[in-house]
């Protein structure tokens, strides 16, 4: 048997996990009722604002028969009573915590966190820099849609630099061989991201013609000060909009983690595109972490 | 089958849903372990306080054996992403929620959910609009206590205006062919309730011989500036106490939605009358949510 | 059969009910999987900031087949909506709920909600006056370390003024007749504590060669407003050091409530002491909890 411990971001996984995880989360997907995890102890530490992680996370837990506790930041008594994050978790473990789902700004902070805990711990966002859940259910639409991803094209579009969906997702389309290529100005859209065989592109005109999927990210406004431009050149180079949907190959698909912001990165027309995802990246969201969850207790099987 | 897709409000409802729903409650009630949502993914989203609806409908679930996640206003990302509530509640719907239990201080919010959501939305109360598994309760209780409305007085007294229980209750009684007279001030008993065969009076003292039934109302504060009247002239006024509950004929009986105002709408007195019937309109609630979410997934049977 | 209504301080268990409790908790420790409260309403009413508590009374609750809400203090429409405890934990009552944990910051509310609650209560906490299960479950630590506590020397050391686990400890410890000196300046450790039988002394150094047990406490700066002498002063008179554990008799083990701050009354050399029992005391909080909800509600059997 063979047990992974934690899922800090998608490069704690290999090829084989990566398959072994999207085949697993297939299954699940036609056979929804589980409980493989049944009586297994799990807390949610959410210490950052969450709608659909949060909510998912939940119905795979309920769905895998875990018993679940929600702790909000309120119920940690870190600030107030001088406890540490790896104290409170050292006593999460004692008390028969198996398993922590983790949220917060800072990135890194799962990774003190799994340090410290004597159990598994699931990365369900840090800062600007992880969400390797996120990335796992995009990886498996794209992978539903195409079979193996060697040789499709995908576009990652907008603001690279401040997402950690796209840091997460870069790994996995590469480590499951397909190519990437960023679009974005300078300041969304570094050469740090570009490391590994992924390009980089200032003309999401010319990129669209040769793209097998558009993944579109939100404007990530709460992890920097000032707009490196205004929203008018923003939207002009860079939102997905009817004529640019009109460029892309007919088997060409459409991403996006959501919350979407229509008017700056999408207009209505892809709502209505017969090739947008969205709906199936969500519908996705609740076997990938069950099929997460289950295999980080329970191993390959 | 016959399916009712939402309740936003009593009038949803026809007699013969109503009919069917009370009698479900009751059979409920005597023998509460139906667990008919067996593994079906509800949210509650409440983004208006609440104590005992909020429990009551968790309870109701629980005892259904539904999947319960609660998303507390701060877990909603609506305001710091930008993402209005139709886009939340789709992304819910292709999470897998099929009920949403929803409360809002907006009139008309749930409404909006429910126009976007595929699936099941129950108003858990709206501003000052509708209540109507609070008003269900409350009919459950007079149709134990009297069997059939029709010839049944019902006094509705105190701040109608801004009740959105009062307005369910209405729309309830009058569909059961009860018949209603309200009771209060001018600023809280408007002519704008009074349509379709509802009577109003000014003169609490006169209504008291005559009805089988007295629902008193909480003045509800929040939902406007100044009070119309003084304290003193609403307590000499509308108040039932010692001397109007020995006005009352014997067999009638006194309601009231809670949280009740000691010194306000009643005395003391009140709670000991042996018509009180707070008691068992908090009792039917869970019995009554239950019946409700049953009929809203699947139907008559 | 015998019941015990509520458990608001450790002095409403006799000796045999403590024995009993701790026996329970021995087995459910060996064998987790009781789900002896299955569909037991409880509600868990924490107007005051916890974690391990909070998460403890979760996991117990879930363990022994509960249904469980969890009521946070924006919930409880008491202020607002000018409810009292009394008739919101009424209203609870009529309900269907037949259990609620309670903790709150002001001494004696548990009590409040007992007297006006039609069903069981669990003081999770009142400000300083007692928190029963955090004792319990030290007791059983202790318990399990020695067997029967007569004759035993335990001392408790620190903000014994301000510890409701102190006040509850030192009633349980007395009631199993060990023998308890309490160790702090004046301040923290008055003669209020110390009727019955209970010790005081200045003088660490001297206590610790003495002791089977030494519990620690946390300042509980929260409780007071100004330190009554110096941090230097309070950590070289009562910091529990690697010095001071060379003191004790190699059997002495060393517990602490939890959470505890490094550098106050523990220095790190604490924290890989052979005799440091914070963890098995912290894996006792879920049995401990699951023994006292099924006592309360189905007593001795």
């Amino acid at each position: 048997m063979h047990v992974r411990r934690s899922l800090l971001d998608l490069d704690d996984l290999s090829a084989p996990d990566l398959h072994y995880i999207l085949d697993y989360a297939e299954r699940i997907e036609s056979s929804p009722d589980v409980r493989t995890l049944e009586g297994v102890a799990c807390a949610n530490l959410f210490f950052e604002q969450s709608t659909r992680t949060f909510a998912s996370f939940n119905l795979a837990q309920l769905r895998l028969g875990a018993h679940l506790v929600n702790l909000s930041p309120k119920d940690l008594s870190l600030a107030t009573k001088g406890e540490t994050i790896e104290d409170t978790v050292i006593t999460l473990a004692a008390m028969g915590f198996s398993l922590l789902v983790v949220r917060h700004s800072e990135a890194g902070f799962p990774i003190r966190v799994a340090k410290a805990f004597d159990g598994h711990v699931v990365n369900a966002g840090d800062g600007g820099r992880a969400h390797p859940t996120q990335a796992l259910l995009d990886l498996y639409t794209l992978c539903r849609e195409f079979g193996p991803l060697a040789g499709r094209r995908i576009a990652i579009v907008g603001d690279i630099a401040h997402s950690r969906v796209a840091h997460s997702l870069i790994h996995g389309i590469r480590r499951l061989d397909g190519e990437v290529t960023l679009v974005g100005p300078q300041s969304f859209a570094t050469e740090d991201d570009a490391a590994d065989g992924v390009l980089i592109s200032r003309d999401f005109d010319a990129v669209l013609t040769d793209v097998d999927a558009v993944v579109l990210l939100r404007i990530q406004h709460e992890r920097f000060d000032a707009m490196p431009l205004s929203m008018e050149e923003y939207t002009r180079d860079f939102q997905l909009n009817a004529q640019r949907l009109a460029k892309l190959a007919t088997h060409a698909i459409v991403l996006h983690p959501g919350p979407y912001n229509r008017g700056i990165e999408l207009d209505e027309s892809v709502l209505s595109y017969a090739g947008w995802r969205y709906a199936r990246q969500v519908a996705a969201g609740v076997p990938i972490r069950m099929a997460v969850l289950d295999f980080l207790v329970h191993g390959m099987r």
